[in-house]
């Protein structure tokens, strides 16, 4: 078995050693370049491959490219969210977007048609994603099924360029489903650099660990491609919320996350039922204090709802001094996630529009 | 390893026995339905699957389709010729012409580049074709690398229907150059059947046996597919000719084979190098006759330059009672040989524009 499994359970252990293991730098290497974003300050954003190389044609006014894709699953929750905020980084440095909605690789190795794929990325993500800031008329977005005659045939071409001993080793597996979905990913990350889009440029893959096999080896057909030119794609690396109850963040498990359509009520309600590094008795949490490494609500805050980091200190220092009761953190959360729910909720009706004019136009 | 390998020699041994194996059934079942053709009279067509079910949706006055792909490897052969033989059969019978340019797997498994591929499918295929008689504006012809991107979506997602055991068993290998390759091929194969094409339709694939995997596979993926109808393929088997050397007949040795652009002056000197089945001495020949199973020439004749059954049988009793000497069979193939390039390579060059306005078209 791989390492990390792009298509399986995220479970990645301890994020130095993987880091190590697989070559990818710390991102406080490059910090200070960086954009002054949430994710960066905090370490969300943990490490990266080149990303010193996108940087510095950035600096120098030269052309970037931002690749994501949308993997049609289940309801979009907070933690998806860890998405659009990196996309809306990359959006204000100015990179080129492009995301893709991966309906084939859906469709592959989920079994998900290609219509009700196509109705969860537009419900979703899309509506979520323009409601979040994302210009998407300015944005390169398509179906992987529709990715155009020229995306398809190099995917398939792609295949010259990998060994099925690769492909095992990296994914644990040579099914020809995944096979196919994987080389259709190359594709979908160099896309930015195929000739009819400008050419080789500095192309940014925000990621989860769990899908860095897909960029080695994207990387790989990179530099071996010889029927035009590719430079090596750049990545970041994002570590994942955990879910609410504690453990991991899943789909199968509503109260493990607040969707963005979830109504007020239904996310306070599981704010209140999250796991909490509080202590047992009022009396011990005022002697011992609480424990944020483990307190979910406090992840959620520092995650998505405060952007201030004075602000957020302020309630670490008060909630692991005991001066704060777990009660009263989530009061906090509870406060913010309406006052960000209800924003998100209207303009996500206001995207309706936009989202299906793209739609039509990608019929 | 399998018993044949589509990407590897030609190699077939018993015919009757991997018939029995794979389950393929001898045309004599169905040759009383079929055209008045040579290739069937003489048994070079030997075997089909389902071919029944195609004549009889003929017989209703349905539709059929064909289909066969172009492998550009080196130059066109009278090998070779035996396909476009079958091609005109299809076409004489009213069949709706596929033929596609395996460009994509020229790339994948051996390496040639698409422009490369381009230039020999024109050069040695096209205009053969024609010359030989097959309409080509009637026909659906195209580059795999330029089949459209519902042809290559659709080839991504045939991925899910076939297993990794399923192509290692098959093909003996499960490198994803070859995957890809294969689920294009599964596309070409299904082509004729797309609801844009008409949908479901027996449509044959005339193959050698080596080439039966990818039958095997095809119809796999027309049963399990589920995003619309497909009929599963139909098929027809032939054997190979012999190289005029004996052995097998191989683009990387030139006295093994009449080329269709070689000079009247070649063609004729590789017949008198030809490997006979007649005796070592005209007393001895005289005595015993000549062997025609081992008599390449003879058996150039009877693949192609012997149209008249009775003809061909008088030149057999001729030539296996010794009245006949393998000069004078040889007299006859080089004089039919030089008539039959004359004419051809006159027409060969009428044929350029409609090639060139079909490699215009398919930019």
């Amino acid at each position: 078995m791989p390492e990390v499994d792009p298509w399986g359970e995220v479970e990645t252990g301890s994020y130095a050693e993987k880091m190590e293991k697989f070559g990818i730098d710390p991102i406080t290497d490059i910090e200070h370049r960086m954009p002054d974003n949430l994710l960066v300050r905090r370490g969300i954003i943990f490490g990266h491959r080149d990303m010193d190389r996108f940087l510095e044609e950035l600096e120098n006014g030269g052309e970037v490219a931002m690749i994501t894709g949308i993997q049609p699953s289940g309801l979009f929750h907070m933690g998806h969210k860890l998405v659009v905020d990196q996309i809306l980084m990359y959006q204000d440095m100015g990179a080129q977007l492009t995301i893709t909605a991966a309906d084939v690789e859906a469709y592959n190795t989920r079994g998900i048609s290609l219509e009700k794929g196509r109705e969860l990325v537009a419900e979703q993500y899309l509506k979520n994603y323009v409601a979040l800031g994302l210009e998407l008329d300015e944005t390169d977005f398509y179906f992987q099924s529709q990715a155009g005659n020229d995306h398809l045939s190099r995917a398939a071409r792609f295949g010259r360029y990998v060994t099925q001993n690769e492909m095992e080793a990296t994914y644990g597996s040579g099914e020809p489903k995944k096979m196919s979905s994987a080389q259709i990913q190359y594709a979908d990350i160099l896309r930015p650099q195929f000739p009819e889009n400008g050419g080789p440029k500095p192309t940014v893959v925000p990621v989860g660990l769990e899908q860095d096999p897909h960029i080695r080896l994207a990387r790989e057909v990179a530099r071996k491609f010889r029927d035009h030119d590719f430079t090596k794609p750049v990545s970041t690396y994002n570590k994942f919320m955990r879910g609410l109850t504690g453990g991991k963040m899943s789909s199968s498990q509503p109260k493990s996350y607040i969707s963005l359509t979830d109504s007020v009520e239904e996310a306070k309600q599981k704010i209140d039922d999250a796991k909490t590094g509080g202590q047992d008795s009022l009396e011990e949490h005022r002697r011992k204090g609480g424990d944020v490494s483990e307190d979910m609500v406090f992840e959620l805050l520092a995650y998505h709802l405060v952007e201030d980091d004075a602000e957020l200190e302020r309630i670490r220092r008060e909630y692991e001094s005991g001066e704060m009761l777990s009660s009263e953190l989530k009061e906090i959360a509870k406060s913010r996630i309406e006052e960000f729910l209800v924003e998100h909720q209207r303009k996500r009706e206001e995207a309706e529009p936009a989202v299906q004019q793209v739609l039509d136009e990608h019929g």
